[in-house]
């Protein structure tokens, strides 16, 4: 057993130095836990003179990345730069040079797992990245080991913190999407240019971790369908909660007659153990064979809980490399599974038109629906009056085909103004 | 690497009939995983012409254990016979013999997981008991691996779903415990002799379990304070209700200035996570200094869920059979920490008096607190009566030796009939 495991740190922002600050405050539990002390010998800066926000050795710091790879000493190097480059390039080479690597960044192995993967497994090395989905809380690796015994046929999460705190805002305070993204921007929660987390990119990258090693099946970021949340009214939150629904902007990976991948918006029934999931946090709920159901809640960013799932997976690359066992959990995409056509996917949903105010015009929006097989679950009409009127109604299971298909001819309606929301549902059983 | 790696199996009830299943459901997905195929070679029963739950090949069935250990070819064997006797014995013998072995038996783990450790240990060999708490629910390998870099200052859960179904149903239903507690018995919910769970044992065996990973501190089950939840009235969760909170009986594991362990019914504030959980559903909340909160919810016993937790042990036991790596997540009681006097622990307690209805009772009553320095966050009194009415009081956070000292005096009060209910309430910060 080796005394001291040595590490290259690349990156010491936020998740950086939240990695670091863990490795100082719990060195003593953790070198129990590896059975080796473990150092950070080298960390990749960009400026040496900028400050840091742990305090570092200054004599650790280096702003090039030959200094960590070609120091020998260095067995694990833990990546928190983000995005692919050069953050591929730097994975790859400690890889091929026979380092450990452990990684947060999603985008970068939603995009390249495959090739990362096999050249840790050409390699005899680890390639953990527990941090890339839901921040502190434990998934990948309960996916990999506690629930390996199960043919896993649903992972559905929130996975997206910044979205979750605007939905739940909106809901709560009976608020505009914009009014709270702008809170939302001034508290730090969502960035100033928020595409990525409203828009749904950031979930779609972590879905198709998630899903790869769900189904067993390599999932490509293409394959997910996404939409963002910035459609959803205040209003669709009210006739949401009036039928007994939360509006929650979803991760759903389902493996039936085919695997079914998408990001959007989902009316989730409210007693649904992730409707119950608020604000910042993150939750991700899995359906297998065995277990049934189960749920993982917990923080799903920020520097400490994402430092926390780092440094989980750079104890089990110590006690691998200390057991001689590098390479123990692989990759997990044994077969090629097929992705469903979107047409095919099934799904109940929420229908919002904006219809004149005449006898008739439900008559009409049925006897399309049902043309095209598509039943009603839930009739929503309010009010009367001179102008249009909403009309709200939840089918039941269609396939997206059909619905399409019936919205087409509803839509030339003379009496339906406008399809103002279009949500899917998603059922408990 | 082995091609075929082969397994003892003792016990073929319902939880070992649940891990055969599994393994052959999944066999494919279970050898990609475990990098050979998982075979079991020997079953140990009671009764070789008593029928099993399972279709089991006849030959591999044996009534005596010595077949089972004297497989040479058998390296992992599987422990599902519960109880300490002869259950503790099979398990030493084969880790005496290099088996690595799996157990779901938690009186077992709790009353001797020391010396079973310690002889895995000496044997470099795996003892894995995922299975022990929270049925299907990873939780143990989470806090020995994902959650590893965590000071873990907090485990509070669910972990008995019989008492969870009856609280759960007290509350829905409006009914009294021995009504809910028959109807229980009536669907299998609780057993014919109810007493392990009722009585908080089944529970208490868990926390030690849990706070012994957690803490990184052996506990003892003499350890762990424990009450029952067969004296909650439907009058304790309404006036829970009334003031925000739900009943739950919870397993609670506290790391500050030293280590507290109790298993009772708890007051929880209807918005925290674990008050959401239901019927007979299971889950465990942890706080870490680093993750800050997070929570495991599922299924917490049954006969597939439970061989969920088995099977993905088996796996990880062969992974490292295969790698040569066995004994790589040893025991982690590093050290001993002290428990706390009970006396010294501090909790907010909810208290129902009856009371004669005269005014100044409420004045007698707080004035005995506040010398004890006993301060109150709610007090309910309703109605008027001839006779006693109740007197709902919940306290700040106080030294339950304080607060009994306190409780001595009230009871010898005139106007004081009765300390009708006495139950600890558990805050969310």
């Amino acid at each position: 057993m080796k005394k001291e495991i040595k590490i290259g740190l690349l990156g010491c922002g936020t998740v950086g130095s939240g990695v670091y600050k863990i490795l100082e405050q719990n060195a003593e539990s953790i070198a129990n836990k590896s059975g080796a002390k473990l150092v950070v010998k080298k960390v990749l800066v960009k400026d040496k003179n900028e400050p840091l926000a742990v305090d570092v050795d200054k004599n650790l710091l280096t702003e090039n990345f030959e200094d960590v790879i070609n120091d020998d000493e260095i067995e694990i190097i833990i990546e928190v730069i983000g995005g692919v480059n050069p953050a591929k390039d730097f994975v790859l080479r400690s890889l091929e040079s026979g380092r450990s690597v452990i990684s947060a960044n999603k985008e970068l192995i939603a995009k390249h797992g495959e090739e990362i993967l096999a050249t840790a497994d050409e390699n005899s090395v680890d390639f953990y990245f527990e941090a890339s989905v839901g921040g502190g809380i434990p998934i990948i690796s309960p996916l990999k080991e506690s629930l390996a015994g199960n043919k896993i046929t649903k992972v559905m999460g929130i996975v997206n913190g910044t979205t979750n705190y605007i939905l739940t805002k909106m809901d709560q305070e009976g608020a505009e999407f914009d009014q709270v993204l702008k809170k939302a921007q001034e508290l730090g929660y969502a960035e100033a240019d928020p595409t990525s987390d409203i828009e749904g990119y950031d979930a779609a990258y972590k879905l198709a971790i998630l899903a790869s090693i769900a189904f067993e099946s390599r999932v490509n970021i293409e394959d997910v369908y996404m939409e963002g949340i910035t459609k959803i009214t205040k209003e669709d939150i009210t006739y949401a909660k009036e039928l007994g629904y939360k509006i929650k902007l979803l991760a759903i990976g389902k493996q039936n007659d085919g695997v079914e991948l998408r990001v959007h918006p989902t009316l989730l029934p409210q007693e649904h153990p992730i409707a119950k999931v608020d604000d910042v946090f993150n939750a991700i709920f899995i359906e297998g064979d065995a277990i049934g159901e189960a749920m993982f809640y917990g923080p799903g960013a920020g520097q400490m809980p994402t430092g926390s799932a780092i440094v989980g997976d750079v104890i089990a690359a110590a006690r691998n490399i200390n057991f001689g066992a590098q390479g123990r959990i692989a990759c997990t995409c044994f077969t090629q599974k097929e992705i469903k056509d979107r047409s095919e996917v099934e799904s109940s949903f929420y229908i919002r038109l904006e219809v004149l105010d005449r006898p008739g015009v439900l008559g009409e929006v049925t006897s399309l629906l049902g043309k095209q097989s598509v039943s009603l679950e839930s009739v929503i009409q309010h009010g009367r009056s001179n102008s249009t009127v909403p009309l709200v109604l939840v089918t039941h299971e269609v396939k997206e085909g059909n619905l399409n298909a019936a919205l087409e001819k509803i839509k030339a309606l003379d009496d339906v103004k406008e399809i103002a929301s279009l949500i899917r549902v998603e059922d408990y059983n």
